[in-house]
C-alpha cells in the first residue's frame, strides 16, 4: 500500500503496479491470442506535460485551505478507472478536469463547500477512491448549465467512530478507504468483510452510493445488507436515519440513498454491519467440463440454502486466461467460513451438488484452500488485474469487463447471445478476431450474476470508437435478453443508455421528483442516474 | 376456511372463531388476571342493525357490475383489525364507510376504477385482506379535499400467473390470498413459506405493500426479500421493474413500492422468490430462567450464521398466557428446515449457543417438534389469536400488540423503559394494574424484533380514549429509546405521529416528491406515511 499519492494515470498508487514477470505473463497471453510478437505502443504524457484548462472558479478564503486547483490534484480527479478514461487520459485529454478540488475534513466543510460550489453555480461530484469504472466520477459538464466543476475527495473522512461490538456494528465514515477501515476495526477483533476488487481504492461512501458487489458470492452479495443507517449530507441539510436491524416503516430510506451514485447528497456516515473474523474455513477447486455444467452445480448450491462465501466459476477461457487452468475445463472455487462453527457439513453437502452435475473436487476441506492451487492463483489475478489496463491501452489492447444478472431459467441463452454479440461486435469493429469469456462473480437461488471480459486489438487512433461500439453491442444484447446493465459497477454515465431502458419511466420521474427537493439546482453529479 | 364471505366485524370468515374450550381458555386467563367472575359485556351492532351514510358518488355504467354500494360491502371495508377498529365497530361507527367499493378483475379495471374515482374528486384506498392493524385501510377522509371514498378491493386479482422452476419463482397477482397462492404453488412442488399470522386473511400485494413479517425468524424476515420484480398501476401508467435476482443499477425501484402502503400506486403482480418444501426438520423448545438469558442465547444463535427458521422467544408471562410454560420460565421454539439437506449439525449448533446461555432443552431433534409441546402450542395459539379480540372487545378487555426492533447494545433498557411505561400508562389510564408480555418474532444478527402484548381491563364509553393513552405511553417510549415504530405491522395512520419522528424530513419530502409525480391529485390511501 504504502503512502505515495494515487496515480492520475493507472491504477493505485505511484511507484506501484505489475512486477516484471507479471507484465511479461499477461503479454504473454496476448501475443499468444493476437498472434503477434509485439505490440504498437504509444507513450502516456508525464503530469508535467499536460495541459489543463484554467480553473473557473476560485474558493473563497474560507475554503482555501482544503481545496486545490493544482495539476496534479485536478488531473487525479478528472477520471475513474473505465477503459474510456484510460484511453482519453492516455491521449492527454483533460478537458473535463474538474476546476477545483476539495478536501473537506468534516461534515461542516461538506456542507460549506457545497453552499459555496450551488452558490457559483458549479456542478459538484463527489469523489471515493475513484475506482469507478462506468463514468460515475467524471465532472465533464455542461458548460452553459454548470459555471464550473468541483471535486469533492472524501479521503480525510477516513475514521472509524465507533465500534459496537455486541451488535456487531459500527460507525464509519464515508472517506474511509478498505484497509484503513479494516485496520481500525481489526483490534476490536471485528470486520466488515466487503472486499471488492477496488477495496485498497474505494471507500465505504463509494460502496454505498454505488452498490457495491463483495467478498460474499450469496447472501451478502451487495454492500446494500450491511448498511443499518446513513447520514447524507444534502444541498437542502443533513439527514440521519436511524440505527435499526430491521424495520417495516415505510419504505426504506436506507434504500433510497444506496445506489444513489452522488446525485441526492454524499454519505458522511454510516453505521455498518460487522462480520467476527472468520476461524474456520473449508475450501476447494472443482473442474467441470464446460460452463454451462458447473453453472448447474452452481444453482444447486445457491438454491441449497449453503450459503458458500465463494462458489464462483471461470469458463474454460477465462481460467486459461488467469493461469488457473489450461484451458479444457471450467473451473469452480468453492468456500465456506465461519467465526462461529466448523462449516464441513456444509462443504460437503456442496461437493454432493457439484458432483451431481460432473464436478471433479481438486481439492478439499483444505482451510487454506483460498490461498492454493488453481483458486490461489485466480485469487492473485483478481486482485492484480486492474494494475494491467495501464500497459495494455497503450499497447492498444482493448481489455474490458462488464457485468449483469439474469435469472437461472434465461441464463444459458442469456450467455449466448450476449457472448456472440460481442464477440462479433470486437471482428466487425477491429477486424480481428477477440475474445469474450465469462465468470460468476455473486450468485443468487434465482439467478447468477456473469461476469465478461473481451480482448480486442484495437487501432490507435481508433480506441474509444472501437471500445464504444463494442460496448454498445455488448449492451444492447445484454438489456434485449433480460439483463441489468450493472449488478455492481453502478450506472453512472457510461451505462445511462441502457439504464433508461431498463428502469420504468415513472421511477425515474419519481427519483428525479426526490433529487429536485435535496438537490433543487441539480448541481450534484450531474449526467448519473437521471437528467434532473 | 371456507367459502363464506368475510366478516364485518370480527375475524376471519363467517361462522368461524374460537370454539366454546378456547373462548374459556382465554376468558379464564383474564378472570384470573383481574380478579374477576365475570366482565361487563356489551353487544355488537348485526349488520342490519348498521347506519351507513349514503353514498355520495355513484359508479358509472360501465364500472357498475364490478362495484357495490351494499352495506356489507362497504362495512366489511370501513375498517381493518386493529383495536380501535374494533371498538368502532362495535360501537356501530360506520361514518368512515367507503361510499363505493369496487372489485376489479384485471389491470385495465384497476385503471379504469383509478381513472373515475380521481375524476369524481374520490380518494381510493387499496384493500387487500383487510387485516391492517394499524389503521391502513380505513377511508376515513377530509371531506372538504374528498368528495368521496373508494375502497379498491383487489380479491379477484387472485391468481398464480407463472411458475418458473428453474429459477424458483412465480408470477403472482397482487389479490392473492395465503392459502390460494400455497394451493396453486404446490402442484409444482414450490412454496412462497410466507406466512404471517394474518395469512388466511391477507394478499400478496398487501404483504409488499406493509413490508410483512413472515414465517423465517431469520434472513428472510420481511416479504421484502422474496420481492424480484413488481408492476404497479399508478394514477399515472403502470409501471414494471425487471425481473433480475440482483442489481446494482440505481436506487431500488421495487424498495420504493415495497412498504409504500398503497399511496404510491396498487401492486397488482408481482415476481416472487419461492422455497421448496421443506423435507428435512429439526426442532426443539428450550427453556430459560428469564427473558434476557434467552436473548442472549438468541443473539449468540443469530451471530452463528446459522440461519434458523425459527429462534422465537417468550418471556416467562407470554409463555403462561399461552399455556405453552406455567410462568416460571422463559420459553425459545427453535427450528431449522430444509428442502436440500438434514439439519441436525446446524441444530446441535444452536442448542451448544443456548447451553451457554443457560438453555435446558425440553426435546430436540425431533422432526414434529414445530407441532408438538410448548413449540405447538403456542403455534396454535399464535394462529388463533386473532380470534379472540372479537369477543374480548365487548367484554371491555383491552388486549393489543405493538412491535419494533433495536440493536442486541440496547435492547435491555430498551426492554425495561417500553414495559414499564407501558405499565404505567396501563394502571393511570384504566385504574387498574395491567400486564404487559414481550416475545421476539424476528432476529437480526445486529439485533432483535421484539413484540409487546399488553392487556388491561377498561371501562365501556372510554374505551378508545383509555387505549389511545396507552398506546401512546407505549410509543413515544420506543420512539425515545431509539425503536422503530413498525417492525412489520405497518404505519398505517394509527402509527403516522412517531413515524413522522422517525423518519428524516428530508426523506418525507423526497418521498411526497416522488408520489407527486404518481399520484397528482393525492387521491391514494390519503392520510397514510405521508401528507401529500
Amino acid at each position: 500500500m504504502g503512502s505515495a499519492r494515487l496515480k492520475h494515470y493507472g491504477w493505485g498508487r505511484e511507484g506501484e503496479g505489475m512486477t516484471d514477470a507479471e507484465q511479461a505473463f499477461v503479454l504473454g497471453r496476448y501475443r499468444q491470442k493476437f498472434g503477434r510478437d509485439s505490440f504498437n505502443t504509444i507513450a502516456v504524457p508525464k503530469l508535467g506535460d499536460l495541459k489543463l484548462p484554467e480553473p473557473r472558479i476560485t474558493p473563497p478564503a474560507s475554503l482555501a485551505p482544503i481545496c486545490s486547483t493544482d495539476t496534479y490534484d485536478r488531473a487525479a480527479h478528472t477520471y475513474g478507472k473505465s477503459y474510456p478514461d484510460y484511453v482519453r487520459a492516455m491521449l492527454g485529454d483533460y478537458d473535463a478536469a474538474p476546476d477545483v478540488v476539495a478536501y473537506p475534513r468534516n461534515e461542516a466543510e461538506i456542507a460549506a463547500v457545497m453552499d459555496w460550489a450551488e452558490g457559483a453555480g458549479a456542478a459538484l461530484t463527489p469523489f471515493g477512491g475513484g475506482s469507478s469504472v462506468c463514468g460515475g466520477v467524471e465532472c465533464r459538464v455542461d458548460g452553459s448549465r454548470y459555471k464550473a466543476a468541483v471535486a469533492l475527495d472524501m479521503r480525510n473522512l477516513g475514521r472509524v467512530v465507533e465500534v459496537d461490538k455486541t451488535s456487531r456494528a459500527a460507525l464509519i465514515e464515508g472517506g474511509a478507504y478498505g484497509p484503513a477501515l479494516e485496520a481500525q476495526l481489526k483490534p476490536h477483533g471485528m470486520t466488515l468483510r466487503h472486499f471488492p476488487q477496488s477495496f485498497e481504492y474505494s471507500t465505504l461512501g463509494g460502496w454505498i452510493a454505488t452498490r457495491s458487489g463483495g467478498h460474499f458470492v450469496s447472501l451478502y452479495t451487495h454492500i446494500d445488507d450491511f448498511v443499518e443507517s446513513v447520514r447524507v449530507v444534502t444541498p437542502r441539510g443533513v439527514l440521519e436515519t436511524r440505527r435499526l436491524p430491521g424495520s417495516g416503516a415505510g419504505p426504506s430510506p436506507d434504500r433510497m440513498f444506496i445506489g444513489s451514485e452522488g446525485i441526492l447528497g454524499v454519505i458522511s456516515q454510516a453505521w455498518m454491519r460487522l462480520q467476527a473474523q472468520p476461524r474456520f474455513r473449508a475450501g476447494a477447486s472443482v473442474r467441470f467440463p464446460d460452463l454451462f455444467s458447473a453453472a448447474r452445480a452452481v444453482r444447486a448450491v445457491a438454491q441449497a440454502g449453503l450459503y458458500p462465501s465463494n462458489c464462483r466459476i471461470l469458463d474454460p477461457q477465462e481460467a486459461f486466461n488467469t493461469g488457473a487452468a489450461n484451458g479444457s475445463v471450467a473451473i469452480m472455487v468453492l468456500a465456506f467460513e465461519s467465526g462461529d462453527h466448523p462449516v464441513d457439513a456444509w462443504m460437503a453437502r456442496a461437493l454432493e451438488c457439484c458432483a451431481d452435475h460432473g464436478g471433479a473436487t481438486e481439492k478439499a476441506n483444505a482451510a487454506e484452500a483460498h490461498r492454493e492451487g488453481a483458486a490461489g492463483l485466480w485469487r492473485n489475478a483478481f486482485i492484480r488485474m486492474p494494475y494491467a489496463r495501464e500497459f495494455l491501452t497503450p499497447a492498444a489492447l482493448i481489455n474490458d469487463t462488464f457485468e449483469t444478472s439474469i435469472t437461472w431459467d434465461r441464463f444459458e441463452s442469456f450467455h449466448d447471445k450476449v457472448k456472440s454479440a460481442t464477440e462479433r461486435a470486437i471482428e466487425t469493429a477491429t477486424g480481428i478476431k477477440g475474445e469474450v469469456t465469462c465468470r460468476f462473480t455473486h450468485v443468487y437461488p434465482d439467478g447468477p450474476a456473469p461476469y465478461f471480459s473481451f480482448h480486442a486489438l484495437g487501432r490507435h487512433g481508433a480506441l474509444l470508437e472501437q471500445w464504444q461500439a463494442i460496448k454498445d453491442a455488448a449492451s444492447d444484447a445484454l438489456i434485449e435478453a433480460g439483463g441489468t446493465i450493472t449488478h455492481h459497477h453502478a450506472v453512472g454515465r457510461d451505462h445511462r443508455k441502457w439504464y433508461d431502458r431498463q428502469r420504468p419511466e415513472l421511477f425515474a420521474a419519481a427519483l428525479r421528483a426526490a433529487k429536485r427537493e435535496l438537490d433543487p439546482l441539480a448541481m450534484l453529479n450531474p449526467g448519473v442516474l437521471i437528467d434532473p
